[in-house]
């Protein structure tokens, strides 16, 4: 079951379907809401997971709504939790989960990220006792489409191995960045480990063997095996290694939480609260210059590397962000596609909870 | 002489010297100081350049004393500029660096973003019209010894290749986070292209072929020949391509400099001032916890990743900014060693301007 919340594997397959993403949008608000979640709180939920799905990156979208449901249903995820936000300096909050979902904690901590920059010019909030919050970048597209510049990261369960390191100790902590722009916005979402664990389930699923250097098996050791990888190794060596250790610090030291190894497994220790920070910094650039000055500013330099000549095998220099931007546009017309281990699982957890599945 | 500037490649030569830090700390001061730096400011730069030096980071020393000279002395860099700081926000300023030195222009602006820190909870400056700063590193270090958290970042002239591209777009790109701690504080420091340059300065005096995967030549194509790169590839991929542009936007964009292309050749375009840019940003931890708990807290997750058993071929698993720290203190009892190349070149300078090398 753990391989199927890779969507991504099976997507090119025939036998995939594609579903209106404003239906697979219900869905979600409906079984959220059918398992006790308020409707608001569930839309917030929604609009994470389509947004992931609608941007190409489905390992983030609708196929973790089962494990969202599991949490919600064992009590480690609270469906009504009591979020406390506390401004501690003029330009500083801290958002208290309550063990809620991630993606509503997150979203609200972002929230008040915007208020505080809009009073203070800038805004961070270090958020606690929360959970899985998706996709990182969504966070910061909702931040740029208010016109301000973000960042945002969280702690995730041990899988990088440190650069020199045998096991695993930090998460795959994922980074985004965002700015502002007058067409697809600038979004860099990037996790440290340097190869997406879908490629590991893909080769798991097909029997193959994977290149010696993308991660250890549990003695600490290279290993070709899919079934024996215990851990990855981060992107560019020490950089990538570094760039998870300060994204471990922001989310769970700064913010009282448990670190690296200590952080509950998302899939593995179910009896347990998953306790994980994550931090957000918000930029109000207007107080810099002109909001339209900046996004022309920006809106040229994106112009210069899209007209650059791309190299052998590229068809086109692309900035980041700009690829899901299109694919979102395509995906809104088209639908989203559901493999068929997805749309079971789907429909399954519907009928489950009486809500029909839009297939 | 553009080889003369990576002092790493001679420092194990047996003629290489060793000269003591505060030794070279004074001559920088005083050659700085001939061709009409105010003393203060002279102290800033020589605090970098040795501050450099001492961690082992030899490419950001002394070795670029003599460029900072010779600039000073056409005028593209200003000895006594006027700099100027508007706070734009109770969170935030600008820096106008009246294109004097970096390192004067950065620390100043530190020094304003930790300001803005102790009275807001956090304090982000953007700097415009301001040189080549030194070690992005070197100003973390002074915010964490302050005890705040910081992000340093600059952008610099073309040389990474953006992913897919064909040709240089963006700068080397360097970004830097850090912490404080008992002991070695956590300083990250790196640069967005992958391959550091002293590397390819090696190969050509070496007279060795380099990888294929390195970097393009002049026509955007893979060269194995030292003399033929034009621009290096981004680390991992289409993420530190990504980052090196989100590091020009906050450096270049937002603060009204020319970004990418445009910025002005540190070495071959002498006799324009460089106008650069660069971002920093500090956060005041005690506002969410007593600064001892955080260290505390952050000196428990050190421990925990220097006992983890290292890999085949490692002896410890160290983190960010510890090696470099050991260093320091190796450098300060043994000095700084000095190869005869960068040896003659401080000698001329130092006879040119009067000023006696410590040899």
């Amino acid at each position: 079951m753990v391989e199927s919340i890779w969507g991504k594997k099976m997507s090119q397959e025939k036998s995939t379907r594609l579903i209106p993403a404003e239906k697979l949008f219900s869905f979600v608000e409906n079984v959220l809401a059918a398992v006790g979640v308020p409707r608001e709180d569930a839309s917030i939920v929604a609009d994470c997971l389509l947004t992931a799905n609608l941007s190409g990156i489905d390992t983030h979208g609708v196929v973790r709504l089962a494990h969202y449901v599991r949490r919600l249903q064992n009590g480690t995820i609270k469906t009504k939790p009591q979020l406390k936000f506390e401004r501690v300096a003029p330009s500083l909050g801290i958002m208290d989960g309550d063990d809620g979902l991630g993606h509503v904690v997150m979203y609200n901590a972002c929230t008040h990220a915007m208020e505080l920059a809009e009073e203070s010019g800038s805004g961070a909030v270090v958020v606690k006792n929360s959970s899985h919050f998706g996709m990182t970048g969504f966070y910061i597209m909702r931040i740029v489409s208010e016109g301000y510049a973000g960042m945002a990261m969280t702690a995730t369960d041990a899988f990088l191995i440190p650069f020199g390191g045998r096991k695993p100790f930090f998460g795959t902590n994922p980074i985004a960045f965002g700015f502002p722009t007058d067409g697809i916005p600038v979004i860099l979402d990037m996790a440290t480990t340097s190869i997406p664990y879908g490629k590991i389930a893909l080769a798991k699923t097909e029997g193959k063997p994977i290149p010696p250097d993308w991660g250890f098996d549990e003695e600490g050791n290279p290993t070709t095996d899919p079934n024996r990888i215990a851990g990855l190794h981060p992107i560019a060596g020490p950089k990538g290694s570094g760039l998870a250790m300060i994204i471990d610090i922001f989310s769970s030291v700064l913010s009282g939480m448990p670190w690296g190894p200590h952080i509950n497994k998302m899939y593995t220790e179910l009896d347990k609260p998953r306790k994980l920070g994550h931090f957000v910094w918000v930029l109000d650039i207007k107080r810099f210059m002109p909001l339209e000055e900046f996004k022309r500013r920006l809106g040229e330099m994106l112009r210069e590397l899209n007209a650059m000549p791309p190299a052998d095998g590229f068809d086109f220099v692309y900035y980041p962000g700009q690829i899901e931007g299109k694919r979102r546009e395509k995906r809104r017309q088209e639908g989203i596609p559901i493999d068929p281990g997805l749309y079971q699982e789907l429909e399954e957890l519907g009928k489950r909870l009486n809500v029909p599945f839009p297939g």
